[in-house]
C-alpha cells in the first residue's frame, strides 16, 4: 500500500483523499509519532488520541486563514506532521529541530508558541474580537483538553467568550485524563455523561438532517439544531456550558473522520459561539499507551517489541530524590502533607500518594487554587510541602504572594525543572523563580547541589515559620558530595564550602555547584586554584559568604541556572553594594536577559548560556586575564 | 433610643438581641460605616450591602473557633464592628488604625489577611481539608461576591470545593455588581434569575418547614431538602454549582436578618458543601450611593448634606493623567485598543470608554483571561493598552510570560498603583512588578515622572515591536517639569538629566524624579550640589547612564517605589558589574526587602522607606559623609 502521509505537504492535500484513505492516513500518522517518540522522547499519549480530531479540522478549516489555537500545545503532533513538518519530524525536540509545542518560528499554521494549559480560550476571544473590531471574519478554533478547561484561566476565558457575537469554536477534545486523571467536582460530573454514549444512534440523525453542501447563514442554524436534537436524545448536555452563553454540541465520538468533518462543515459558518464536546481515548492505537495513559503522557525514548515497550531509565533524577526525601520527611513528621498540580509523575509525588495516600492532594491543572489549598492546609495546622514545576508556579505567582507569603504562612514550595530543561524548551524553563519570589518578605530561597541536600533543604523548611522555596533541575543528581552522613544540614542564610583554591572564587547556587566543582578539576590541572562555595541560600543570601569572596581578592564569578535579571548574582551584587564593596571583579554567569533559549538537550543549552564546567571554567580564566587556553593544556 | 452597636463587643452579644433590635443595629453600623468612610475614605458600598449577612453569619456562627474567611476582603467592615472594634473604627484605613482588610495582627477573628478577589473558596476547601486531617470538624464559611465568584481561582476552588466530604458553606453576595458591573456569560446568566424573586412565597415554606431548634446530621438534611424545594418551587436555582458537586440554595433576600439566621441554622450542621445565594444591594441604606454604587465602591473622603454628597476632589491624579493620555493615542491611532480588568473607574478608564466605547473592554476580576485577550488582539493587528494596577497585574504573570513576552507582542501594560498605596495597604502595594517583568526577554519597563511624561511613554510603547509596561504611582501628578512641548520625547534605553550637580548623582525612577528634584533644592540650600538623572527605563537600562554616574565620581544614589530586591536599583548594579565598575559608592534607596509596609498616608510610607524627599536628601547627605545636618543649615 502507498504511503499517504509523505504525500501531505499542506492540509489542502487531505482535501483529495477519501475517507478510507483519511482512516489510513491516521494510521500511518500514529505509526509516525509512535516511531518518534520511541527514538526521541515527548509527548505520546495525548497525541495518538488527537488524530482524527485534527485531521478533521484540517479538512475542514483553512488554517492559514482561519485561526487555530492549542490549549497546551504537546497535543498538537498531528497537526505539525499534516502542516509540512512530517520530512523533519525525526528532529522533533532536537537542537534546532521541529519544537515539541506550537511555534510560530516554525510555521504560519503556529499562532502561538504554547505550553501552559488553560490559555486558548481566552486569546481565541481576543483574536475573535480584534476580527470584529478590524472586520475580518475569519473562523477562530480553540482546541482544549477536559483538564485544561476546568483550568481557572480557561474558565475566565469561556465565561468571555459566551458573550461574543460571532463565529467562535470551542473543541473539547474529553478523554478524561488532562495530564493525570482530572480532578475535581467538574471532572466528576463530565463521568457520568460518558457512560456509553449511543453513537450510532447520534450518527444516523446528523447524516439525516445534515445538509450535504456547505452551509452558511440560517441554514446553519437550522441544521444545527437538528444536530443538538439528535444529540439530546441520546444523552445529555452540559448545561454549564449553555448557561455561560455556548451553542453545545456532543458528546460526540472524536475517532470518526467523517461523522467530524460533517460536523465541523456545520460548525464552521455558526454566527455564534459553539463548544463540540468530542470523547476520545489517551494513547488511542497503541495498547500499551491505552493501558497506561499516565506513564505514556511525556515518556523517555522507548522500543516497542510487539506487546513489550521498554522506556529508557534515566538513571536517579533530583524528581525521584525529592519524592523519596518527600516521604522521608512526611514519615517523621505527621503534619507534613504534600501536594501537586496535575504532575503526579512530573514531580514523583506518585511515589509519595503510593506510601500516604492520605496526606497527598492532586490540585488538578489548577496551580492558583492549589497553593490557596496549601495556604488553608497550613493555617488549619498542617505544612504543606508543593511540588510545582518552576515555570508553573508562575501561575499562582499572586497566590504565592497574598495568601503564603502575606500571612507568613510556613508553606514549602519544591520546584521542579527549575532552570533549563532540555527539550521542551522555552515554555518550560524555570528561569525566572528567584527573581520573582526574591521580593516577597521572609520568603525563603535555597537549592540544594545533590541529593543528600535535598532532604536537608526540606528538614530546615519544615522548622522555619515562613515560607520557603526548594528548586533543583530537570537533571539527574550528581554524585554525592559528602559521604553518607557527613552532609553539614542546612542553616537558615549559611553557605557550604565545597573546595577550597586561591587564584579565584566561584560561588554557585543548587545544581551547579556540581559543574563549578568539575571546573575547578579542569582548572586544577592547569594550575589554576579555584575556590567553590555552595551559596546554599539565595535569600537570605550568606552575608559572610560575599564579603570574604569579593575582599580575599581574585576574581568572584557566581553560577545560577536562572536569568540573569535579578535572580542569585544579583543577590550577591546586592549585598555587596549594601556592604559598601566593590563588585567590579566580579562576574555574572546565568541565561542571557534578552532572549528564549530553545529546546535541546539540557547539556547543550547549560553550554550555550555558558553555565556548564567548559564555560565555568573559561569564565575564570577571562577573569583572570590569564591566555591559558584548555586548547594548549588540557 | 440607646445605641446597641456601642454595646457589642463581641459577636456573642448579638445573641442577646431581639430580631427588631438586630434590625436597629444593621441600621445604626450603616451610619457608622458611613460617617467613617465618608471622613476617612474607603470602601462603602460593598459594606453597606453586607450588614444583615454579616450579623446573621455572626449570630449563628461562633467565628472564635469557626472559620470565616473572606474573599476580596474589602467587604468585612461590618465584621470589624461587629468583633470588638468599633471604638477604634475612626481610625479606618489610617496609620496605626484600623486595616480597611481583614488582617489577623488585628483580630482572632481574621484569618487571612486578603485584598485581591477570588482566593477564599480555595483557602476555605484547604482549611477544610486540614480540618479532615486533623480530626477537627470546625465549620468553615466562605464570603465572596459575585464577580469574584466567577474569577477563575474562584472557579478552580469551587471545583475542589464540590468534591469535599465535609461541611463548607459558600456564601454567594450577589449584588450584581462586583466592583463595576459584573462581566460575562454567568453574568448574563445570573441575571437571569434576578427578576422578582418571590421572597415572601420562599419565607413562607421555610418558616413552615425549618425546625425551630438547630438541627444536625439527618434532621439538617430533611429540612433541607424543603428548603430547596421552597426555592425550586418560585425560582431556578443555578445548575451550575450542583454541577460542581454543591447544594445549591437560593436565591434569597440578603437583606432579611431573621430569615438569614434561620437559614444559617440549618446549613450550619449541613455536612457537605453548599452554596447559598444571597442577593444583596450595593449602597443598601444610601440612596445616593444605591444609585452611583461604582463611585461609592472606595470613594474618597466625602460629605453627606441632606441629599447632596460631596466627595473629596483629590486634584489632578496619574490616573487621571493616563486616561487622557489613553484617550489621545488612541484618537490618533486606530489599532489602540484599551482594556482593563474591574477597574474602569480605578484605573481611569471609564472616561475612554465614554469617547471610544467601542475601542474599549472590560475583562472582569479576571486579569489572566484578560491579558490572553489582549494578546489575541494584538495578534489579531490591534494595539491593545492593558491597566491593571501593578499589583494585580501579579495574577496574570504567567499570561504576560506566555502569551505575550514569549510571543513578542507589543500589548501595552499600564501598572496604575504602582509603588506604595497609601490607606488600602500591603495587599495592595505594587512593589514587585520590576522584578517580576525585568526577567521577561524583550519586555521593556519604563516610568513617567509628571503628565506629559505618560503621554511620551504611550507614543514611544506603541512604536515598539516588544510588549512594554509602564508604572506610575496612586498619586497626583507633580508640576510638569518641562514647558508645554518642551519635553525630549522618550528614546528606547535613554534617560534625561534633569539637573547638573557635581556633589552626587541621583538616578530616580518615574515618580520619584520630583523627590529627588525637591531634595536637590533642599541640598543646594546647603551647599550641596546634586544631579539628577530621570532614568525613564528600568529596562533596557541605560548603560551610558551608568557608566557616567558611577564614573565621575561622588556617590551615586537609585531611587525606587519598588522593592530592593531585584528593582530598579539593581538594574544599576548589574549594568555596573557588567562594565566592570564598582558600585561601592552606590546606595539604592526603595521598599525593604523583609517586612510588607502597613497602611497609612502615601507621604508617610514614602518617608518610611526612605525614598521621600527629606530622606533622598539624607542619604546624600551620609554617603557625602557630611555632617550637615538639615537642622543646621534649614
Amino acid at each position: 500500500m502507498n504511503k499517504l502521509l509523505p504525500r501531505i505537504e499542506t492540509p489542502a492535500d487531505l482535501r483529495g483523499l477519501s475517507v478510507p484513505q483519511l482512516e489510513q492516513l491516521a494510521q500511518e500518522i500514529r505509526e509516525r509519532i509512535i516511531q518518534v517518540v520511541g527514538n526521541n522522547g515527548g509527548h505520546l499519549a495525548s497525541n495518538l488520541g488527537m488524530v482524527e480530531l485534527t485531521i478533521a479540522m484540517h479538512y475542514v478549516f483553512d488554517f492559514r486563514h482561519d485561526r487555530l489555537l492549542w490549549d497546551v500545545g504537546h497535543q498538537a503532533y498531528v497537526h505539525k506532521l499534516l502542516t509540512g513538518r512530517n520530512a523533519r519530524f525525526e528532529t522533533l525536540r532536537k537542537a534546532g529541530g521541529i519544537s515539541g509545542f506550537p511555534n510560530p518560528s516554525e510555521s504560519e499554521y503556529d499562532l502561538f508558541h504554547v505550553g501552559h494549559a488553560g490559555t486558548a480560550i481566552a486569546t481565541a476571544v481576543g483574536m475573535a474580537r480584534g476580527g470584529q473590531m478590524l472586520a475580518d471574519n475569519r473562523a477562530v478554533v480553540a482546541l482544549v483538553g477536559d483538564a485544561s478547561i476546568f483550568n481557572g484561566v480557561a474558565f475566565e476565558g469561556l465565561n468571555q467568550a459566551g458573550v461574543l457575537k460571532r463565529q467562535l469554536l470551542v473543541v473539547l477534545n474529553d478523554n478524561s485524563m488532562g495530564i493525570a486523571p482530572t480532578q475535581g467536582g467538574m471532572a466528576e460530573h463530565l463521568a457520568k455523561f460518558r457512560v456509553s454514549p449511543v453513537y450510532e444512534e447520534i450518527k444516523k440523525r446528523v447524516k439525516k438532517y445534515l445538509p450535504q453542501v456547505p452551509v452558511i447563514g440560517k441554514a446553519a442554524f437550522d441544521a444545527l439544531d437538528h444536530l443538538k436534537e439528535g444529540f439530546k436524545a441520546t444523552v445529555s448536555p452540559h448545561q454549564i456550558f449553555e448557561q455561560l452563553g455556548f451553542i453545545y454540541v456532543g458528546p460526540t465520538d472524536g475517532h470518526d473522520i467523517e461523522h467530524l468533518i460533517e460536523l465541523f462543515r456545520v460548525l464552521k459558518d455558526v454566527n455564534h459561539p459553539v463548544l463540540l464536546h468530542a470523547h476520545t481515548q489517551k494513547g488511542r492505537g497503541a495498547e500499551w499507551a491505552l493501558a497506561e495513559p499516565t506513564k505514556f503522557h511525556s515518556p523517555k525514548p522507548f522500543k516497542v517489541e510487539g506487546c513489550r515497550v521498554e522506556v529508557q531509565s534515566g538513571g536517579r533524577s533530583f524528581t525521584s530524590a525529592f519524592a523519596d526525601a518527600a516521604i522521608a520527611v512526611a514519615q517523621s513528621d505527621s503534619r507534613v502533607f504534600a501536594m501537586t498540580a496535575a504532575m503526579p509523575d512530573g514531580t514523583g509525588l506518585s511515589k509519595f500518594e503510593k506510601v500516604l495516600p492520605e496526606r497527598y492532594l492532586d490540585g488538578g491543572i489548577a496551580e492558583s487554587a492549589t497553593v490557596d489549598i496549601a495556604a488553608g492546609m497550613c493555617k488549619a495546622g498542617l505544612r504543606p510541602v508543593v511540588a510545582i514545576y518552576s515555570t508553573f508556579l508562575q501561575r499562582a505567582f499572586d497566590q504565592v504572594f497574598q495568601e503564603v507569603a502575606l500571612q507568613q504562612l510556613p508553606v514549602v514550595f519544591c520546584l521542579d525543572r527549575a532552570g533549563l530543561v532540555g527539550g521542551d524548551g522555552a515554555v518550560h524553563h524555570g528561569f525566572l523563580d528567584i527573581a520573582y519570589l526574591r521580593g516577597m518578605p521572609g520568603m525563603v530561597l535555597m537549592a540544594p547541589m545533590d541529593e543528600a541536600e535535598i532532604g536537608a533543604c526540606l528538614r530546615l523548611a519544615l522548622k522555619l515559620d515562613v515560607p520557603s522555596a526548594i528548586r533543583y533541575p530537570r537533571d539527574n543528581v550528581p554524585e554525592p558530595m559528602f559521604a553518607e552522613g557527613a552532609l553539614p544540614e542546612f542553616e537558615l542564610g549559611r553557605s557550604l564550602r565545597l573546595r577550597d583554591g586561591d587564584d579565584a572564587t566561584v560561588l554557585a547556587y543548587g545544581a551547579m555547584c556540581a559543574h563549578a566543582l568539575a571546573a575547578a578539576e579542569t582548572l586544577a590541572g592547569e594550575g589554576i586554584s579555584l575556590r567553590v562555595v555552595n551559596a546554599r541560600f539565595a535569600k537570605p543570601i550568606d552575608r559572610d559568604m560575599v564579603s570574604e569572596a569579593i575582599t580575599r581578592g581574585g576574581p568572584v564569578i557566581t553560577v545560577e541556572d536562572h536569568s540573569l535579571a535579578g535572580g542569585f548574582g544579583s543577590a550577591v551584587l546586592e549585598c555587596a553594594q549594601e556592604l559598601g564593596l566593590s563588585t567590579s571583579h566580579v562576574v555574572r554567569l546565568g541565561l542571557p536577559v534578552d532572549r528564549f533559549i530553545a529546546h535541546g538537550p539540557r547539556a547543550m543549552q547549560l553550554a550555550e548560556c555558558g553555565i556548564d564546567a567548559a564555560s565555568i571554567a573559561k569564565a575564570v580564566r577571562n577573569a583572570l586575564g590569564s591566555h591559558v587556553e584548555a586548547g594548549v593544556h588540557g
